[in-house]
């Protein structure tokens, strides 16, 4: 019966993201049923992962050492400083190989509905990084949101001038691959907006 | 980066019904960047469930201790065996308390596809239980789908002919609460043979 012990892992799991209680029950169950005795090599996987991986305590990227391997790599440039929301953000614009010089990961975006403020992000270490090293450029590699650009102008405005330092964001516009057709407004009005010559 | 002890976690949660590559790298990443701090409640949970939950040795239940509850209560009724694919089933079907007897778990249903065959299931134990202590009645509460009615017409055959006992079925129709426009038309042909009258 579900009670005790099942029923907090059911509730454990319901908390994760992208599941609810239902699905969690499902989880559990293929977990404790033991068809395809998944139950012991999740709780070493938890435990391995808890072990060996940390936060990188200069950009706050995931790795097994900190500072991580993008920081310690020494044939990366460091010209840039991209920073974004998440890791998985970092990992999104890492999978691309189309940039290779620093990142700094947020730890999320500003948001007065869910309650999170500026100290709430990792945003006085990122201050502090850009004073003690300035880099020739920083781009803001947020999420298309409300709360993703009120994070941006943020950031912007705390940065403030640095000599020689300028600030960019990705590019609004039509997906690759996307069909016109599906797109919502905003983003056609501002791939109009920001049409490029042929 | 994703490699080693992260790679592995996610391959992991990845086999969990539900889930797939994407939905498992964004619960990992959610548990390391320790988001409303689920690992350790996870890591705990999983453990716990997997020292005090067992599978009851007579009908298959997972509870704190086999027997199960459901089979110790002297309370309850003995003259019906319900037999469902598996212990979620139970659950819903004590859930709705119209059901006072007792169960036994099959563990799955038949099914070729997914190469699934008797021995697979708790059959051999159930036919046992059946010769050793034969119910009034045994109610299949299998899904109507093509491998629970398989499983169905299947056990049916095994258990044969049982002086004074009989086999029954959930009744099939038009959920309760369930719109006609959204029905297909395998559950409206089978409600209309099936009409009962006012």
């Amino acid at each position: 019966m579900r009670d005790g012990p099942f029923d907090s892992l059911i509730k454990v799991l319901a908390r994760l993201p992208g599941l609810g209680p239902r699905s969690a029950q499902r989880i559990a169950l293929h977990l404790l049923t033991g068809k395809g005795k998944t139950l012991e090599p999740l709780i070493a996987a938890l435990i391995q992962t808890r072990e060996t991986i940390r936060a990188c305590e200069i950009c706050g990227n995931l790795d097994l050492a900190s500072p991580c391997r993008i920081c310690q790599d020494t044939k990366r440039a460091r010209r840039a400083l991209c920073i974004v929301a998440g890791v998985a953000d970092l990992w999104a614009i890492e999978r691309t190989g189309a940039y290779r010089d620093q990142y700094h990961v947020l730890g999320g975006v500003l948001s007065a509905l869910d309650g999170i403020g500026p100290d709430d992000l990792s945003i006085g270490p990122l201050l502090s990084r850009i004073r003690e090293n300035p880099p020739a450029e920083i781009i803001l590699a947020l999420s298309a949101t409300v709360d993703g650009q009120a994070t941006a102008h943020y950031l912007t405005d705390r940065i403030g001038d640095v000599a020689g330092m300028k600030i960019t964001r990705l590019a609004h516009g039509v997906p690759v691959g996307g069909e016109l057709d599906y797109l919502d407004d905003g983003t056609i009005i501002t791939a109009l907006k920001s049409r490029a010559s042929l």
